[in-house]
């Protein structure tokens, strides 16, 4: 019989010589995703900002969010906003799309009228001039875009002088109405499925989250259409608050590799080349969407 | 206040004009993807073979799965032996790891010896010859293959002669130990998040879930290393019979959209260039694990 454990390696195959396999490795095995974590320098890794920090309370725990100002800063703005107003208290989840997004608003009939959304409608923010973004750039080909690779901690693509964010899995946005301006960051969605890079370039992209992602990737989907919940017992009730409003000694301490950093680059080339033992064919190619960005607690 | 009915059209995109847009378009909206399902003719739509078909049973409803023969046959053919000889009553869900994939196989203390899988260790079937395989082709450049597309129902690959099948959201494959040659079909993996195509050509892959995905991907993540789960209590327990092997009465009777129909060319260049008003920037291009492959019940 096969037993689970002699499988652990293998179907992720990131760290193949660490267990179960019967014979040794043909050739040394190259440093995991961990190894190459574990010989970062303290400057590789940067503080996430409290006050660009979202906390998403589910009764099932936190949700955390980095706030992506650089590639967005009116929808951005007006989310931070939003949740310095405690606006989504009494919100919920509303949607979940299997494959696609989850989302979540303020529901019909809430007795609280915390209007303020409308008075910050936002333009369209669905690409920006590259200016003096930093860049690490994917050597591969993209379904979708001239070039893609990362900038400050997020997914990019670039083209026409031009740079946007990526719709990869834990990717934030803001839901809109058919005219393009006018997503105000009250319903926000977020990616858990394959990348709808369709997307991308259509609506506004506010964050990434950071921590909590399974919290929101498994919830029951919902059976109206497009995934829309059918009953409000469905919901799932919501809080969100600004890392910055909350007490320091409540907060989650993160940090996030930088994404700049020689470290980063070693990771994803790792990640580019699979040399484990467990590969026959070691890829050579990655898409945007598969390079994970890591992010840990500090004490 | 935004609420959820204007943005139902919204992030999907599909259906536009029909929910929530306070002014009327400015263009006609082109058909979505139901006004061409719409306009399939029966030929277009194959029935699943009973023979080739898993359902798999969770407390919580079916999943069903189309085996893919054409690509990994000695390890289709043992799925099959195994189903039919019951192996997997007493198995489980052992692993769920967010964003990767979920695994199920019997489990550890199984008391019943139905040891029919080491009987059957299959040769590595990672690719294979194109031969006279029909292939309905994307366009659009790839970052992990040469060229992509449809095959029979799933999605593919191909280069240098050979076609192989690509780890798309819901294809199922085999777990294996570190030689490549020893997956025998007894533990069996789906992925449940984006693409994770340095997979492809490195483990042999048997089918699709064609019904019930949504039970899977919303299994309660492990919290052990790479997602198993750390207490039996936490496993699914599962049941896997071949549909020829239940009462006809009890079977679901599904269809799947022939990927060679053109009616299928006409979903997939609808998916690639979107033209419904919400979209500002149509895009041009799709990756072949964002092409939806129809499936239908028949009564």
């Amino acid at each position: 019989m096969r037993i689970s454990g002699a499988l652990l390696a293998l179907v992720l195959g990131a760290c193949a010589s660490a267990a179960g396999a019967q014979a040794p490795p043909a050739r040394p095995e190259p440093p995991s995703m961990q190894d190459i974590l574990d010989h970062s320098l303290a400057s590789d890794w940067r503080p996430l900002d409290p006050a660009n920090t979202l906390y998403m309370d589910l009764p099932a725990g936190r949700v955390i969010i980095e706030l992506a100002a650089d590639f967005s800063p009116a929808h951005v703005a007006n989310v931070r906003a939003l949740a310095a107003a405690h606006y989504w208290d009494g919100a919920a989840i509303t949607r979940s799309q299997d494959n696609y997004v989850v989302q979540w608003g303020r529901v019909e009939g809430d007795p609280h009228d915390r209007g303020a959304a409308q008075a910050h409608l936002a333009d369209a923010e669905y690409e920006r001039a590259i200016g003096d973004l930093p860049f690490t750039r994917l050597p591969d080909p993209d379904n979708y875009a001239p070039q893609t690779g990362f900038t400050a901690g997020f997914p990019v693509a670039r083209g026409g002088g031009k740079t946007w964010m990526t719709h990869c899995y834990g990717i934030v946005g803001v839901g809109r109405d058919n005219p393009p301006d006018n997503g105000d960051g009250s319903e926000l969605y977020v990616v858990i499925g394959q990348a709808p890079r369709h997307l991308d370039r259509n609506l506004a992209l506010v964050g990434r989250v950071v921590q909590g992602m399974e919290l929101l990737s498994t919830l029951k989907r919902g059976t109206g259409a497009l995934g829309f919940y059918e009953t409000p017992a469905e919901r799932t009730s919501i809080r969100i608050r600004l890392a910055s409003d909350v007490p320091a000694a409540e907060r989650v301490n993160l940090e996030a590799l930088r994404t700049e950093s020689t470290t980063f680059r070693t990771l994803m080339e790792s990640r580019r080349n699979r040399r484990e033992s467990f590969f026959v064919e070691p890829t050579g190619h990655i898409n945007v969407c598969n390079v994970p960005i890591p992010v840990r607690a500090v004490r």
